[in-house]
């Protein structure tokens, strides 16, 4: 439905109005006629397209009627398809009942306000509806991604922390839009041109303009934080004009991501009268979400705990605080990392050693106080899936939380609606708080696999462990040492079979819940065998080193060392991994981690960190 | 999909578990298996179901085939439907190639939690997904009332603001959700059940309980703000148990208005192994929105400022600053009163004079300070709509906002943040700040009429009134006195005619918006003359009483008394607005506001203020 806008009509003079292309000027007949007047007629020269609503139907003129009776509701629609050459060129006539009372000389004007609303990575114009986003394959919208790299490496912070552009490399983060305005001359300087945005969206944009020939420190900061309007100058009218727009902040719980920006025309105040607007173009943008990659996807870095590599000194183990993953629009990807508020701080790890040219930041804060579910071990997410239908193209998040017993912990609220609000991979909330550290990665791994789903799901499984080391017991090795060299556990295999059977329960109520939430069936699922330890009061930990807590690179796994019974001069531990996991084409490297992590609570997952390669699937495309 | 868990076998002896009505076992068939085993067979006594799971199908037991390949993926099903009469009576067992490896004894358990998610009132059991919750005339789930009325008139604060049931009217504010649980005593006796809610949830909410003949002061609260879970008594088992949910919180910008309720079956710790859940049922409610009602609704209470009454006293008139509204659940429906952020606090007028039994108060504030743009004159609700397609079955609310000019006034973030949060009459953002005090009912209003959409939008016209003017001047009127006996304007009719006429534009453009949000065309929209004076500096302000500033009581309408010029006798502003409503079944009554109100920049509408009748129509047969 074309932007409509209401004209009375003089009988004094003709006077002259804009009518912007692609508007319509509804025009009050009835308004505007002498009190006797009856019927009216109208014609207008060949550019001007003229309809007579008549009985709620729109008649293109001219047609063979030539007389219209002034009925309640009687209108007359302009509209313009191009700009003629010079003011006055095209007129419409309204002689009203034989009586020449109005004669009007519509002002051609053209004000267009656009986007990437294609998402082609370049800014066209278009018929699409630029003042809504729409998800999925055919959907509409531009994209906008929060500016959280830091461009220029000698600054100190972000990008989007101050309002000045410090690089063309940080120009080319943001979304352009191009503001289009063309007419006689005449228009404009009878006029007003704003650019605008909402209160509410004015702490998530920052919006800069400089010429086309402007040196970096001329671009200026001209919307965003307490500027919610901007004038455009005379010397911008008559040309293309291009601004940056940079985000500010995630989607999160208070922010849909969706921000609009306006341009509105306004008659100039005349006569002490007030300026009233005319016409407003609206651009829409979404913020792009940060997105998780899963362990299938291709391994491009990896961040492995310095200690671990170069000394014994139990440090504070960093990556388990942070998380990769990355942000996208059609012009522009790059990594951001997202700190966990535990231990968080731009002085700390991820910005001093992360954060640069095309590596973004982002971080939230527990006011509440965090816990141990606030590592990013407890913060997974699965491969791409279809459950029951619905598709999730980028996969779906997993948390751990707690049941709310009193003490209970469970993630921080930031955290979790952080998550959430990012709409694209679902969250999923497990039950993780009946481990002693309570880490969704101390009870489950993807891996890739050739078949099926593409991956399978690794559960750590008491009950498979205890049913093979009572094959082993049955086979005679009940007194198979484990902890070869690492020992704390002094009795043979046997004294291990009973204490732990029971801790299945915690891990079967996550398989149905991961069953339902990721549509998988028992074929996709392997028990890894494990065991765990643990008491009410305490909670559980993994009593060996625990394997689901592994490193996927690819098909190459590194898989913390059990130090399993030894039967035949081999790991029955390790021996049985093995069986479960080559046969899907991957490799298996058992890696030494009892002291370096093991024994601090944790295992190799916890101590390493991968960013991957992004998705080949654009956001965009799917349909939350 | 039915919740499922997984259960482990045992070799060595068989072990009882659990098996809730409406879920499923899987048994872990191929962990169970001793290592040469191939083939199971499986048997179960007729209360229970048995499928097997081969090759992805389930295969309902008894079949012809008699053994199963112990397959990887291989799986076995249980179900029950009904209550066993005694602990054991019904056996599933489970050869393994040939040797009796597990008999399993599934103890029946029945634990539902419900409320009135089919809407009828009352609380019962259904086969629909208590979990989500669906809008629409087949939607389901159940629904909450913000409990905040205030049922005791000895209390001073309002109902939800304790933990504490003052009367059996509060109780009737809340909804009921039913806990109901059977099964062997010996099942309890070995678990712990609990209710709890997520703790996002937690100050969304207040849950009380007490025992079927529990006087008021036994009821206990036992969820919300700090209490996440409720252990239920073994005295609650065989029963059903009768819990009151009282909201505490309106949807808003970080409330969706969904809160969840659980009641999970752990089991028992045992031999010091952490305690376990093995069954959950959840069942969520919507909190109730604020709805409007719009000038078509049947007139129930007439609020007018007192000080018109009685007095000259310019006093402070209270009834801008508040809206009525009301709250509806399919048990209980109330009116709420709405109290802007301008001079809000519960120890004014709304609570002092209004807030009683079953009569509701909800407020918000605005930390960055409140405008004129906050009152309520600026918060209109149209009749019911369809615009292209899409219904609007409760109106759309309109709000009245400025440009985002330096200086611009704007109405509070909180009020309109609550306003989109109620989701079911989707505001529209009009321009008002063109006006000195800045109301949307300074230039519109609703009026109910027998044809059409069910009623006529008025909006105020200069050019109606401009026109109607030069008719009554070529008349020969041109020296008619306005304002008589008010008068501040001493000159005739002509001098009226130029200086106003341009003020159309503003109202142009928000006719527009109204026409293409409301989905009206020009036949629904009636023109009433009015003239407005003003300038940039100060804005507008209507130049006589405000014609369309009226109180519409059904058919009747209380205008304001223009005062215009006397044409024959007769103000012929007040004979063109006759003209123009009475032919639609209204009836005018001219009201003098001149002094009382008019001066003090506001007429009738602005010093009234009316609570109606509800919609016929349920919000939750919308889809918003």
């Amino acid at each position: 439905m074309a932007q409509q806008r209401r004209v009375q009509l003089s009988t004094q003079r003709p006077t002259s109005t804009v009518c912007v292309l692609g508007t319509e000027l509804s025009l009050d007949v009835c308004g505007s006629a002498p009190k006797d007047a009856v019927t009216f007629h109208v014609q207008g020269t060949p550019g001007v397209k003229v309809y007579v609503v008549h009985d709620t139907q729109s008649i293109k003129m001219p047609s063979t009627v030539s007389r219209w009776p002034l009925a309640a509701g009687a209108e007359v629609l302009l509209s313009m398809d191009a700009l003629s050459k010079d003011v006055g060129d095209e007129k419409v006539g309204f002689p009203i009942s034989g009586r020449p009372v109005g004669c009007r000389t519509p002002l051609p004007a053209e004000v267009s306000l656009d986007a990437d609303t294609t998402r082609s990575g370049t800014v066209s114009r278009t018929l699409l509806d630029k003042a809504t986003w729409t998800w999925g394959p055919d959907g509409h919208g531009a994209i906008l991604l929060v500016n959280c790299d830091r461009d220029d490496p000698t600054a100190k912070m972000l990008d989007n922390s101050d309002t000045a552009i410090r690089s063309y490399d940080d120009l080319k983060d943001m979304s352009q839009m191009v503001l289009r305005t063309r007419g006689p001359r005449t228009i404009f300087t009878g006029h007003r041109l704003i650019l605008h945005i909402d209160y509410s969206d004015a702490d998530k944009v920052g919006v800069f303009y400089g010429s086309n020939s402007a040196a970096l420190e001329e671009y200026k900061h001209v919307l965003g934080g307490s500027k919610l309007a901007y004038t455009i100058k005379h010397s911008q009218h008559q040309e293309e004009s291009i601004f940056y727009v940079e985000g500010l902040a995630f989607p999160d719980v208070d922010f849909s991501g969706l921000v609009a920006f306006h341009v509105t025309l306004l008659e100039s105040s005349e006569k002490g009268l007030l300026e009233a607007p005319i016409f407003m173009d609206t651009v829409v943008f979404r913020m792009a979400p940060w997105i998780m990659t899963p362990n299938t996807a291709a391994p491009l870095e990896v961040f492995v705990c310095r200690w671990v590599l170069e000394s014994q000194v139990p440090a504070h183990c960093v990556p388990d605080e942070v998380e990769f993953g990355y942000v996208q629009a059609p012009h522009k990807t790059f990594p951001v990392v997202f700190d966990s508020p535990r231990d968080r701080g731009l002085k700390d790890f991820p910005v001093k050693s992360i954060l640069g040219p095309d590596f973004g930041y982002v971080a939230r804060q527990a006011p509440e106080g965090s816990s141990s579910l606030d590592s990013f071990g407890n913060l997974e997410v699965s491969p791409p899936l279809t459950v029951q239908g619905k598709e999730y193209p980028l996969g779906r998040i997993l948390i751990g939380s707690s049941f709310p017993r009193f003490g209970g912990r469970r993630m921080a609220k930031a955290v979790k609606d952080f998550l959430i609000a990012q709409k694209v991979q679902a969250p999923v909330e497990l039950f993780s708080d009946w481990l002693a550290v309570g880490h969704v990665d101390e009870f489950l791994s993807f891996v890739p696999a050739p078949d099926r789903k593409g991956f399978r799901l690794l559960l750590a499984s008491p009950s498979a462990c205890y049913q093979l080391l009572k094959e082993k017991q049955e086979e005679g090795f009940g007194e198979a040492a484990m902890f070869h060299g690492r020992g704390r556990w002094k009795t043979g295999l046997s004294g291990l079979i009973f204490p732990f059977f029971l801790q299945n329960s915690c891990i079967n109520w996550n398989r149905d819940i991961l069953k339902r939430s990721l549509g998988l069936s028992e074929p996709d699922i392997i028990d890894i065998p494990q065991l765990f330890r643990g008491d009410t009061a305490h909670g559980a930990e993994a009593f060996f080193p625990d394997m689901v807590n592994m490193l996927v690179l690819g098909r190459h796994l590194g898989i913390p060392k059990p130090f399993g019974p030894q039967v035949g001069g081999q790991c029955c531990l390790e021996e049985r991994v093995r069986a479960l996991l080559e046969p899907l084409g991957l490799t298996c490297t058992f890696i030494d981690d009892y002291f370096s992590y093991h024994v601090l609570s944790g295992d190799v997952h916890c101590g390493t960190n991968v960013r991957r390669k992004p998705f080949a699937f654009k956001w965009w495309h799917m349909v939350p």
